[in-house]
């Protein structure tokens, strides 16, 4: 098979822990040791988040006050260097040395027009009081919206619409290499409309693309078999945090339309797994990290096709 | 042909120019505009300095005390992806839409009896008083060196010895991918010594790579038949700052090996374009970004080259 793992950012730091290198490494590790006999078994691409590790370089952005911050472009490209660093060399410690691995970069291609850069939603970098806020969206532009006390930046999160470099992605497959790319979403871009003859220039952009939306693109685009969104959760749960919590053993795309879940943490990775399954008709699951290969095999998590009775689930051991 | 492009600090922010994101998109614009045509004639392989870049990078992280600064394996990392970046996307805009580009992160192995780890020389990140250099030396084990006044890091240099992942790249190229690869000399690894079955493991290493080498490296292993390395001087000049500074339009490997050129600046690049001739017979020149084209014609530049008259010195226009 040919499947892509997204990697969510809570497999690769554990929720509340510092963001440290040290902690970074020590969970990709653990990641690793999961994704090594899926990379001997299967034709394997990874993508990964990236949130926590922009926060914090738009933190050191803004901390050190010489040089202008960053653009998100930047630093999101910064990320996809880091943890595609991280990823390939705990992977490649995992694997026999003939084992080839690629971290390739990613550009990805979002529309203009998407709402979504009329009303930014996804708060990223420090805090500020509301004097600070106000300053600087008269001397940036930034959009600020109100997180507690305190003013948090927000940027738009459009909808991934191409992912450019997938030649170059297929042929590495195709000779048996691993690729990780697609960080974080990818790193946003978008067409100028420039006169001829200099012709449509591709700039970046401030944004930030979901990662498991562009997993699923990716996946769809490579014609893969499986996708498999992974975290630190083991599965999809009907009632999450309630006394009547169950895990949804299995779910058709038409099912789980019809339920909610969280806007910043499941819903995305649901929507992402539903929307491979409606276009493919391939196999979409999400779970936790060290089932990775279980959950290739339908065998654990929640698993996504055309083929469910509407949500199957199962009680919580 | 095969060319190698070793794209140096200076050809991507102009000397002394502030590290603003918009500078350093500038600047590469202009150079992409030169590698262009480079790009449609030969295969091409760039790599790229992180100099400056990394500097803030570890400027930025010191500055923001809530997490630890990231070790320079990390740094290196996000760099690789940052310009990485840059020259794809700007590169692309100079190019077909059918042109494909990948940038990969390469891993660079590095000896861990290099002497370099013994004397460490490279200068990287903020200036210290000497309270707090002492302070960070009995903390982190950092070593500093005096800089006029105050104090600086100093790092390991050491020579690299393997570029990991030579595979991918060829790959690439023979299906006519431009390939940028091995920013800022690659990113050091080493093979710790751990008793099996765990096997060697590669780790990361707080050490910077002359990037000039590592190209030279990779452009002997990729059997390039020709390096260019580039930067913001037309050529290697004898006598340079001095009334009779003459440039150096053709030299044998032999003769420049009796030449003393800067340690920080020409030094490293002739040092690279020497071993990449006497290995492999191939063609090296050294010169300006924008004349990129015509120094791998030989018609610019300084190229060494077996077949030069000892040292062939032209006066200075």
């Amino acid at each position: 098979m040919r499947v892509v793992v997204a990697l969510g950012g809570n497999a690769l730091l554990r929720r509340g822990e510092p963001l440290t290198a040290e902690n970074q490494r020590a969970n990709t590790r653990v990641a690793c040791k999961a994704l090594a006999p899926v990379a001997l078994e299967h034709e394997l691409v990874i993508s990964h988040g990236n949130g926590p590790q922009v926060g914090l370089l738009a933190l050191q952005g803004s901390a050190y006050t010489e040089v202008d911050p960053y653009p998100l472009d930047l630093l999101g490209a910064q990320t996809e260097g880091m943890i595609g660093y991280l990823i390939q060399q705990e992977l490649g410690n995992e694997l026999p040395f003939e084992k080839r691995l690629a971290s390739l970069l990613t550009l990805v291609e979002v529309d203009a027009d998407d709402p979504a850069f009329g009303d930014p939603t996804k708060p990223i970098g420090p805090i500020y009081s509301q004097e600070d806020s106000e300053r600087l969206a008269r001397e940036k532009g930034w959009v600020f919206k109100p997180d507690g006390d305190s003013y948090r930046r927000v940027v738009p999160s459009p909808l991934p619409q191409r992912v450019f470099g997938l030649e170059p992605l297929e042929w590495l497959l195709d000779q048996g290499c691993v690729v990780i790319c697609a960080g974080g979403g990818g790193i946003p871009v978008m067409y100028t409309q420039t006169p001829v003859p200099a012709g449509r220039q591709l700039v970046g952009i401030e944004a930030v693309i979901d990662k498991d939306l562009a997993s699923a693109l990716l996946a769809r685009d490579l014609r893969a078999d499986a996708l498999a969104i992974v975290t630190d959760v083991d599965a999809v749960y009907e009632g999450w945090g309630t006394p009547e919590q169950r895990a949804i053993r299995r779910a058709t795309p038409e099912a789980l339309a019809g339920s909610e879940f969280a806007a910043g943490s499941m819903g995305p990775k649901v929507k992402a797994a539903c929307s491979f399954v409606e276009e493919t008709g391939g196999l979409a699951v999400i779970g936790s990290i060290g089932d990775t290969p279980a959950l290739l095999r339908g065998e654990a998590g929640t698993v996504v096709t055309r083929d469910a009775e509407g949500i199957e689930l199962v009680d919580v051991a």
